[in-house]
């Protein structure tokens, strides 16, 4: 543990990661649990932290946790910052656990002067993760549940926009009549292609949808590779909002889902287009965040 | 019932109505059941058309069918007319059900050139049953779980596109994060209006979703308010996709659905919107299907 200088927490709303953090953001060791900040009273945290961390939290160790623990009603709620949001701002928003040597990122906000128009919690710690990788500028993709496209200019998030890509595909797979019937995506890249096409070329999504039901009725499509179509055409209506595909991408997250979006971008004639794993990139996020809140 | 001159029948997915038919299309008595064709196997249309149509099918009055009961799988397949599609073309799709005297009214399907592309089955039948409300030529909308905008020009419907709108909204209501506290819509015109001029401005939905979330957030809407921001913000992006709102627009459906499409076209700048209602529209559309087929 003499290597240890941070303890860093990412609870989602739907997981729990604990990294032993070393200089420089070496992940040295991880802990991790199904607890999720979504299921969790303000009062269960520390508990369920002091039970997955273990020993870790021996001593005098600093900890600080991104993600759902900060938002309203779970642990301690962290205001978001405003963009444009760096290293400094977002160390300068750290908000203490009551009775507790804990620290909680706060998220990050888009206002455009009009009130509050888009938030992200725990994103800007991978972005903030991320920066050495990239240079200080650059279009960052965080693709998921709810889906980021932020943009990070001089090493701050300057804009972002989520879209709700994944939790739809749930929705619709789960809730509609697109989902009778429909199996699993990543077995037909061809339907995904289909799909990222008519995606990009068809701005109203919710008329473009009812041709997942006209692909199966037509029988152009196979039941089993109509999940792969609507999970393209998804994204590809994602992508398609962004305007012209010109400038350099970088997707962060899981590989099976980086690779379905950087075929989708490839389709959608972005060239340059590179890919960095998650886990990692939080712990250097919060080794960060932590070493400019100690300046 | 010596005046009764058709028995027609509207199969909907969800459910059932028999009506008794005189001359002119005139509604003269009206059953109604909870058996969609949704939820039926093909042996069980013509013990079910039996029991909820009784003795009205005593005798040899004509039988006449419109909606699902004509879809894959169910009663008996009835192939889509392409369009354009008018009375002509629909009653020279009829199709005799086995072993029976019933027939079926074809659905339309829009084919450009391309294979199909939409379907509608049912929506045709009403939209012939309103030619001489409107006049042989019209843009008609039928709001629903599917919604329907069809351009009728001299009787024909010409062309059509299908937003799944209203299943989109249960999907999202059931099945994501928006939909937790979310309670019925029908509270808060405000709320509704924000919506729909959000969804007008906003062409990607499924970015402009995540502003359901937002505007709780940040305390701008009130949770009893947000299902009618999120009908106002999915009916929006249906008309945000029609273009620049000119000419006249017919509503065919029920009253509550009406009247907030008629709000929303009127936020969009709609000046020219009238209204009819559904249920004996379909049995004139059914009379004059029928009528069609005799000559």
């Amino acid at each position: 543990m003499t290597d240890t200088v941070l303890i860093g927490v990412d609870w989602g709303t739907s997981n729990l990661r604990v990294f032993r953090i070393g200089e420089g953001g070496a992940v040295l060791d991880l802990r991790a649990d199904p607890r999720g900040a979504g299921g969790l009273a303000p009062a269960d945290f520390p508990t369920v932290l002091a039970e997955v961390a273990g020993d870790w939290l021996d001593g005098d160790i600093p900890v600080l946790v991104c993600g759902m623990a900060g938002a309203q009603d779970r642990w301690t709620e962290v205001p978001y910052r405003p963009c444009p949001a760096g290293l400094a701002e977002i160390a300068a928003g750290l908000v203490r656990a009551p009775d507790s040597r804990v620290r909680l990122v706060p998220g990050v906000g888009r206002d455009d002067g009009d009130g509050l128009q888009d938030v992200m919690r725990g994103e800007e710690t991978q972005i903030m993760g991320l920066l050495s990788d990239v240079g200080a500028s650059a279009r960052v993709v965080l693709p998921g549940t709810h889906s980021k496209w932020a943009t990070v200019k001089d090493g701050s998030i300057t804009d972002f926009r989520t879209f709700m890509t994944g939790e739809l595909f749930g929705a619709i797979r789960k809730a509609t009549i697109l989902g009778g019937g429909m199996g699993d995506p990543g077995v037909d890249d061809a339907a995904f292609k289909t799909g990222v096409m008519r995606g990009l070329s068809e701005p109203a999504v919710t008329a473009a949808l009812f041709s997942v039901r006209i692909e199966k009725l037509s029988g152009r499509l196979k039941p089993e590779s109509l999940a792969d179509y609507l999970s393209g055409l998804l994204i590809g209506a994602e992508i398609g909002a962004q305007g012209a595909p010109d400038g350099a991408v970088l997707l962060v997250g899981t590989d099976a889902l980086m690779e379905r979006y950087a075929m989708a971008l490839s389709f959608a004639g972005f060239t340059d287009v590179s890919a960095v794993g998650g886990a990692d990139i939080t712990a250097r996020g919060l080794w960060r965040i932590w070493k400019a809140s100690q300046s």
